[in-house]
């Protein structure tokens, strides 16, 4: 008998019909002979009507507060769902975050999980009840709600998996798997069958919704198999997993885009030891996550550093850099939110040279100038004016040999 | 310094200005010199929007799920009343039922509060924080979610004042004080200036709207003074507290009525020991709770036997009843959902007689049939038919002399 953990996200359980279906999948997945525990998300677009509820308060809430708020979706449907399967005639318990003992650090609406204890799942397993957890949500060593950032109910849904040692981990979503890049954008996107825990990684840090990035790096971690599927069809989805040698004959695997983030360059910084260190740190210091990093030559003395943060975090950065700018006697410090990062993925890279000038040529031969450049082992990023980002994506798809599907190996 | 706890209902949080206007009174109470506990209840129409999705997944719904459910509507509104307060430079914090420690029975829907551990809340005071505590919820001793039936957040209330030892406890209503009758209905109704906590249990117990009569019950035996002010006025309120020499001279203090009943009639029921016993039983292991119960004189072994449940508890209650007069031989079993019961309450009954005559002679004069009757100290009870209610209350309200303000004693 298989321990299989799925989650189901905002549109799969959008309304008390779409729950009823989340039931007879869950009870179908028991009868199939399975235990199971299913994690779900608020409805969709109740997080956005209580933070606008958050926002007609202040536009500066404790983030305490707001966790306490938001965290509420996540309960409605637990107890809707577990309803839902009771009403079908199954077995159904739901648990909170702090019922269920998921305890995270106190880094409110982006906290993380330190530990889970299991053991109310575990037996209520026992009982042949279906267990429905909330996602999203955990408890700090104070007893304090947290909340885990958007998609946070995935990393829910995976750190059960490894804490209850699941067989599987099936992520149910309004798409049917993990596509080349964003069908919307490029018609041409192809489903992938499978992919390796880290090009999941990077497709999801740079933009692709389907995963939370931290619910990826939890499976990475743990080596739990994770399914992407579509909670509409029966379609077997996309498989995240263990790379093999099959994957690497692929050079790029997907494209992605991200429009949530803003650009912020400060000039005249001075080109002396610890400066950098001042900036970023104070920036960290208020929990803001820098993405892209580029610093020009020194000139005089002095030197240019722009970087992106999250958009919704652009005006804290603001004053936080004005601040420390003062501070190191730093020029004036400019802000673009008109900015996206487009992405190549592919584990591929590690064995072919080349790549990324390849990306830029295709970029310049379709007139789109390079902010900011980024490259990893597996990956390379660029920010470009967000009106680019359609045009640039179509682009490399289509010559990264992405809009048909590789021949078998 | 005084400690004060506050509750506001649902009208009085109904939409975030409201909140920003009862932040504005908690500070204003702090600043007047006092520590300052707020207990508020779900925004209004939250509750029933929240049962209007567990209808839409079922009729029969898990109580333990239904209250995981209908729990998050007081959760949202401390986390908005704790940002607004903040918003207007105030120190806040809120907590949940089970951070505070309000540990309940396991009676879900109708729990009742068996202890709090209010630590947290008096640390919280020490750092000056208005401390703002959510309504209406707790945790049971295995750490489940449980609600205290409609109107709880009073309870709450008082609960909390009499573990603080509180100097006073003011629920906040969108009414400024308890009226002779429902004013709504009768155009001469006034406001009472004290009432005894004796009256006031009758009269919230057979339907006045404005305190949930368990925390009616509490503050009598805490002797918690219970002032009822709204929250749109400055208003004195009326005052809840122990009885007086000078309540005593008014024989009828207030008239209450309440629709929210259900009566059941079974004929023929054997007129042997242990009969009533069995059907009132098995309405108690469901958690039903009979109000009026009344058996006509036996004859040839066989007696009739009425009695009144709550409207919701009705499909319920006819299943039970229906399944022990099969049991017991009895015969059939009637409802009427059509019907309202009117009282009039006065702790001047006691040196009074003939109230309950005077009472029947009015309606009777009314053209009023009286289906049941209920009697007790200070208040007198019948079940009328539901659409001679408005009538019957002005009536009885002329009758008694209440349309003026009695002569100062």
């Amino acid at each position: 008998m298989a321990l299989i953990v799925q989650k189901y996200g905002g549109t799969s359980v959008g309304d008390t019909e779409r729950m009823k279906n989340v039931a007879r999948r869950c009870i179908a997945a028991q009868k199939a002979g399975n235990d199971v525990v299913v994690v779900v998300s608020a409805m969709s677009g109740e997080t956005n009507r209580l933070l606008k509820l958050v926002a007609q308060i202040t536009d500066r809430p404790s983030e305490r507060e707001q966790d306490v708020v938001v965290a509420t979706g996540e309960q409605v449907s637990i107890g809707l769902v577990a309803m839902a399967i009771q009403a079908q005639g199954g077995l159904a318990t739901s648990f909170l975050g702090h019922q269920v003992q998921i305890v995270t650090d106190s880094i409110f609406s982006k906290a993380r999980i330190k530990r889970i204890d299991a053991d109310k799942i575990v037996e209520a397993l026992k009982q042949k009840h279906i267990v429905v957890v909330a996602g999203f949500q955990g408890q700090d060593e104070q007893g304090n709600v947290t909340t885990l950032g958007r998609g946070g109910s995935d990393t829910t849904a995976v750190a059960l998996a490894a804490a209850l040692k699941a067989d599987a981990c099936e992520i149910y979503t309004d798409v049917d798997g993990v596509y080349t890049t964003d069908p919307n954008v490029c018609p041409s996107a192809r489903k992938l069958e499978r992919i390796s825990y880290e090009e999941m990684l990077d497709l999801a840090s740079v933009g692709a919704k389907v995963l939370q990035i931290r619910s990826v790096e939890f499976a990475m971690k743990y080596k739990v198999p994770l399914w992407v599927k579509s909670s509409f069809t029966d379609d077997p989805g996309t498989l995240v997993c263990e790379e093999d040698k099959s994957m690497e004959n692929v050079v790029v695997s997907g494209i992605a885009y991200d429009k949530n983030e803003a650009k912020l360059a400060i000039s005249g910084v001075p080109d002396v030891p610890g400066v950098a260190a001042r900036i970023f740190g104070a920036l960290d210091a208020q929990n803001i996550v820098v993405d892209l990093i580029v610093q020009t030559a020194s000139k005089e003395g002095k030197t240019d550093l722009s970087f992106t943060v999250g958009k919704t975090d652009l005006v804290k950065a603001k004053e936080v850099v004005e601040r420390v700018a003062r501070e190191v006697n730093a020029g004036g410090v400019e802000t673009d939110g008109d900015v996206a990062k487009v992405s190549i993925v592919g584990v591929g890279m590690r064995n072919h040279s080349g790549v990324a000038a390849k990306m830029f040529q295709i970029l310049a031969s379709e007139g789109i100038n390079i902010q900011l450049i980024s490259t990893s082992e597996i990956k390379v990023s660029c920010l470009i004016q967000s009106k680019y980002t359609e045009l640039a994506v179509r682009a490399l798809h289509t010559a990264f040999g992405l809009d048909k599907a590789p021949a078998a190996s």
